[in-house]
């Protein structure tokens, strides 16, 4: 878990971590989801990701479009990709108005954990690292925007890559020499529809621009599909 | 100010606000923009408005096109409007990368005032509030990612527009009958430059779709060039 304004030691465990873990098993607040299970959260609770990762998406519950009667039969509503959230993450859905957002499990098996906030009031310390955490996520999504409000598609296609391999990326080693580390892949695979619904593009722009991305050096190919950016294009915080 | 997890009574002030106001005119730890004047937010400070509205502005660092030399030249750098941040709500500027984040006036005057995060560990109800103020805007932007995932431009510029109404709008009543709820209609100007800055289009695009928006019924034409949306597409908190 990330706190902001402290030093950039990412990925640090929750220090009561296992306590909570304990606790969630004891009450019977742990679950586990199955890979695109949609993982079903309440406004009011707050979730942990204990393992595995879950993906936010949002849905438009208006457009421009489907006001107009004509259209609004063909029109099934776009759903948006909103980034991931890690384990030892927290995540809460609040807010739902114009559009409704949701979480699935990403992976298999992602286990997820449950509470009311006043439970945390025995935790004050952990409470303190969840907000800060949220504080974190936030930060992230003002950037997220910044990436998303270029102009030129494969702008906001690198934008995007560059922000989840920052945040999630993990070593690439080169297949000749291990000791060699060719850039950075994230973990997780992601679909060209899913990269489309996150830049306002289609599954189609994506897979012509990733290709040019690679013709350029701003992409690795991969064997195992999974997204690879040069190292020297990530500033990794550790 | 705003919590996620409680009642809607949205723009309720800080209860401790009075006593910071104090506290910070006692430490100069206030200040006073003009229109368009940057704020020099560091990381690790936070900020909260006291009065005007502040404009949260992303920039890129990277960009796919940039990297061809002989684009180099032409290139300036695109700004993306990222959000405003209304009086008694808090912000702050931690990450960095790809992208820049800068925080400026969006009226006259706005006043800000600034402090450490250990400041506020003689406050810790307040400092709860913040934080909790931090959640709310994490979730708005959330919703904002929704909106830009969306295909059509028209479709995230009513989305765009939508959020931002449904945050700051305030009621606008019709010029015949001042008992006549017309819509809700946002309080600050806001170019169609900027706006186009947001959803990744252009000025001239935002303009036709503005245009189009109006002849739809889905946006009011005002004499003074706020942005107003009809009452019925708005679903207020309060």
């Amino acid at each position: 878990m990330h706190s902001p304004s402290a030093s950039p030691e990412s990925q640090r465990p929750f220090l009561t971590w296992q306590r909570i873990l304990d606790w969630a098993q004891e009450h019977y607040r742990v679950r586990s989801f199955s890979k695109d299970e949609r993982i079903p959260a309440r406004p009011g609770l707050l979730y942990l990701v204990q393992r595995g990762a879950v993906r936010l998406v949002g849905t438009a519950q208006v457009s421009a479009t489907s006001q107009l009667s004509s259209r609004r039969i063909n029109r099934t509503p776009e759903e948006a990709f909103l980034g991931f959230v890690g384990a030892g993450q927290p995540f809460e859905i609040v807010a739902q108005s114009p559009f409704t957002l949701q979480a699935y499990a990403h992976v298999e098996p992602t286990l997820v954990v449950w509470m009311y906030w006043h439970d945390l009031d025995n935790w004050p310390h952990f409470r303190r690292e969840v907000l800060d955490a949220f504080r974190y996520q936030h930060q992230r999504k003002l950037l997220w925007l910044s990436a998303l409000g270029q102009r030129r598609t494969i702008d906001r296609l690198l934008g995007f890559l560059t922000l989840l391999v920052e945040e999630y990326g993990q070593p690439a080693t080169s297949e000749e020499d291990p000791e060699i580390l060719r850039g950075y892949s994230l973990p997780f695979t992601l679909t060209h529809a899913q990269i489309g619904s996150a830049i306002g593009s289609t599954r189609v722009t994506v897979t012509r621009l990733m290709g040019k991305l690679r013709q350029r050096g701003l992409l690795i190919a991969q064997e195992d599909n999974l997204i690879c950016l040069p190292a020297d294009s990530i500033n990794r915080a550790s």
